[in-house]
C-alpha cells in the first residue's frame, strides 16, 4: 500500500503521444500513475513499461467513455491505492475528423461530443469528488490539479473541422466553469491549447521526417508534459487557467 | 402550390419566445413558415394562429432532435411546398440547467450536447442541402441564410452553467465553420449572442414585473426577430458573422 | 435654424470611403451632417455636394486630431446648429502602415496612437457631453448612438501590422468601456469590425478591377453605412455592442 | 567584462513589485541585470541591493519612456557589458487611473498610450536588435525571450478603466505581432495576463492586511517572476504566447 499521490490520465493513445509522455513524467516524479484508455491490451503493456523504468503504474481499461465505465475505473483506482490521494488528473481524449461539412456523419458528431464533452463531464465529476475526499496538500495548500488538453480548435473553427471544434470548445467551456467554481476549494483547473503538430507514431507516418525531426516545427509530447508539471507546481498565489503551446517556427 | 420562399425554425418553445416571434415576422414578410419543435399539439395551434393573421405556416412536430427526426421533418417540408426554395433557417434550441457542477447528472449533459450540438449538425446538414438545391436568389445573389441563436454562455462559462455552455459553445463552433466553408457558395451563416433576459411566458413568472415591463432591461423577442431579418437582408458586400444583442441598461 | 438631429463623423477621407458614404446616408435620412477631417478644402466641396443632393451638411476642418482641435470643432457645430441635438456620432479615423516591425518608426507609432486612440478619447468626450445636454429622443428613448469603425486588426495582430493594431485595439477598448458605462444613461455605443477590402478611390488603384467590381469580394462603403443606420435604429430592448462585416466570399 | 547573459527590465517601480522581484530572480540565476526606470535615485539603491546579494546589476535611469531615452539606455547597457548577449527582456510599465470616463483628462490618456504603447514599441525595437546581434544560445537554440506584463484590462474593459485598457490592449497587440513575426528567427515573445491584486508596498497600504497576507487571494511578485523564468526556459518545441496568472481564490 502506497501513500504516494495519484496521477490519473484518460486518453493514452498508443503510448507515443501527450498522455503517455505525461504519464512517464509523473511516474518519475513519484506519482502512482493510473492509465485510463479504451485500448486494454496496449494499456497493460504500457503500465509494465513504466514499472520497468522504476515507476508505479496500473492500467484501467474502459469499454467506452460513457459515464458508468469511467465511474468503474475510478472505483478500481481507489481499490488499487486506497490510501493515496488523487492529486493530478489529465483529460486528454480527442476525437474529430477534418472533412467538408456535408461529408460529416451523425455518428461522427455524436462520437465527438460523447468522447470529448460527455466523457469530460464524467471524468471531471469523479476527479473533483476524489480531490474533495482528501485535505489539501500540506505543503502547497492545493487539493489537486485537473488538466485538459485543448487544441487550436478549442478557440476557433476552420472551414473543415467543425466536428473536432464542437467537441473541443465544449470541453473548454466545462474547464472554464470548473476553474471558476472550484478555485475557492483549492482545486486548480487548467486548459492547455496545443497549437501545432505533435510528434507521435501516427504523425511520424503522416508528415515528412525533416519536419518531425525539427524541434522548431513540431511539438514534443514530453515538452507538453513538462508544461503540465509546471502548472501542477504553480503556487496558489499565481495559478494559470489557460496557456498555449506552439513550436517556435509555427505560423499562426 | 406556392413559390414563396421558405423560412424554417427549429425550437419554437411555447410560442412566446424568440423562435415564435421570428416566425411571425417572417410570415408577415411573405415566407412560408415551417415550424419544427418537440411540442406537436402546441405547434399546430401556433401555425393556425399565424394563418389566422394572414400568413402561411405549417407545423412539423418531431419526436426528438435526433438526426432521423430532423431529416423526416425536412422531407415533409419539401412535400408541403415542393417548388419553394428554402431561404432562411433559424436554429433556436437551448437546453441546460444552471446548477453547481457536482449536481449535474450525466443525463443532463447528454441532453445538452444532443439537443444543442448534435441537433444543430443534423439541422444544418438539411438546411445546406436545401440551399444548394436552388440557384441563388436573383435579386440578392444569396442562396440562403442560416441563423443560430446563441447566448452569453456561447462565449464564456460562469461558475454554474457548464452544461449550457458546453452545448452553446459547440453550436457556435459549428456556426463558425459553416460561415467559413459556405460563404463562397453564397450561403450566409450568422450567430447571434443573446445576452440578457428574454421576455417569455416563463420569464414572466420568474422575474418581477417591473423588470420585464421595462424595455431597458429585458430583451423583446420581436426585437431579436427584427435583427434576424436585418441579417437576412444584408447584401453580399457586407455580411455579419456574429453580433450580440443586449438591453440598453444591462450590466456586462 | 434647424431642429433636425445632428450626425457627426470624424474621418471622411477623400469622400469615397465609409465616412463619406455614411454621411450621405444620414443626410438623406434628415440629419444635419457635421463633417470633421483634416482635409479642409475637400471637406467643403463634399459638404456642398451633400447640399446639392438636398441634404444639410457643414464642414468642420481641423488641423490635427489633438484634443483642442476636436473641442473647437464641436463648439463650432453647436454654433452652427444651436438647437439641434447631436444624436449620432461616427469615429472613423484609421492610421497605420503595414510593414515589418524593425522598419516601423517612432513617428509612425506615435501617429497611430494619437490619431486612433487619443483622438477617439477626445472625440468621445465631446460626443458624450453633447448627448447628455439633451433629453433622450421621445420616440426611441435613446439619447444618442456613438459608432466606431474597427478592423480585423481590432481583434488580432498579424505579423506585420502592429502599428495599426496597437491603435485599433486601443479604440476598441475605449468603445467597450463606454458601452458599459453609458448604456444606463440611454447612450448606445457600438463597434463595427470591417474585415476586408473597402472599395475607395485608393483601393480602386491598388487592386485589380475584377476584384473590386465583384460585390462578393469587397466591402461597399454604403453597405457599411446601412449597417450603421441599422445600429442607430435598434430599439433599447436589443442593442448591439459589436458586429463584423465581411464580403460573402472573403476567406477568414 | 562578463559573458553572462543580460536580463533587462523596464518598469521597476519602487522595488517591491513584479519588475523588481523578477530582477532578483534573474540575478540569482546568473544574469547581468539591467534596470530601466524613471526613478533614478531608487534605481541605483536597488542595483546595489542586488549586488549585495551576490548578483550583478546596473541602473539605467531614463528621463521618460520616449524613444530616444530608451535608445540611450540600451546604448549604455551595451557599453556596460559589451560582450554579453541580451537574452531576456521584460516590459513591465503600466499607467492608467481608473475613473469615470468624463473625468479622464487628455493628459492622462496621452500618458497612458505613451508610457504603455509608444514606449513598448521603442523598447521592443532595441530588444529585437540586440537579440539579432548575437547567434542563438547553443544549448536552447533560442536567441532571446521578450516578455510583456499584461493585465485583465489587456483583454476587456470594465466601465471605468478605459485609460489603462487602451494602453494595455495596444501593448498586447504589439506583443502578438512580434510573436508571429520573430518566432521563425528563434525569438520568443510572450504576454502574461496578471489578473488580480499584486502585493506591493502600494497595495499593502490600500488593501486590508488579511487579504494581502493570504496567499490565496493576492499575487506574489516572486511567483510572477518564477512564471517568467518558466517561459524563458521553455524549449523551442513548445513555446507559450500567452498565459494568465490569478490567485487561487480569485473570482473571475
Amino acid at each position: 500500500m502506497s501513500t504516494r499521490p495519484i496521477f490519473v490520465v484518460a486518453g493514452v493513445g498508443n503510448g507515443s503521444g501527450t498522455g503517455a509522455a505525461t504519464a512517464r513524467i509523473f511516474a518519475k516524479a513519484g506519482y502512482n500513475v493510473a492509465l485510463i484508455a479504451r485500448n486494454g491490451d496496449f494499456l497493460k503493456t504500457f503500465a509494465d513499461d513504466i514499472k520497468a523504468d522504476g515507476g508505479e503504474a496500473h492500467a484501467f481499461p474502459i469499454e467506452s467513455y460513457a459515464g458508468p465505465s469511467i465511474q468503474d475505473a475510478f472505483a478500481a483506482i481507489k481499490t488499487q491505492w486506497p490510501s493515496s490521494p488523487l492529486r493530478v488528473a489529465l483529460f486528454n481524449t480527442a476525437y474529430g475528423a477534418w472533412k467538408p461539412f456535408m461529408q460529416v456523419t451523425q455518428k461522427e458528431i455524436q462520437e465527438s461530443v460523447d468522447t470529448n464533452i460527455v466523457a469530460a463531464f464524467a471524468f471531471a465529476h469523479e476527479v473533483i469528488a476524489a480531490f474533495q475526499a482528501f485535505d489539501p496538500d500540506q505543503g502547497s495548500g492545493t487539493r489537486g490539479t485537473l488538466l485538459f488538453t485543448g487544441a487550436g480548435s478549442s478557440l476557433k473553427t476552420s472551414d473543415t473541422n467543425a466536428v473536432l471544434a464542437a467537441g473541443k470548445t465544449g470541453v473548454r467551456a466545462l474547464a472554464m466553469g470548473l476553474a471558476k467554481e472550484f478555485g475557492k476549494d483549492d482545486i486548480h483547473v487548467a486548459h492547455v491549447i496545443i497549437d501545432g503538430t505533435i510528434v507521435t507514431d501516427r504523425t511520424r507516418q503522416a508528415f515528412p521526417a525533416e519536419k518531425l525531426e525539427n524541434l522548431n516545427t513540431r511539438l514534443s509530447p514530453s515538452s507538453i508534459g513538462n508544461s503540465y508539471m509546471y502548472l501542477v507546481n504553480q503556487d496558489k498565489s499565481a495559478w494559470t487557467w489557460e496557456l498555449d503551446l506552439r513550436p517556435a517556427h509555427e505560423q499562426w
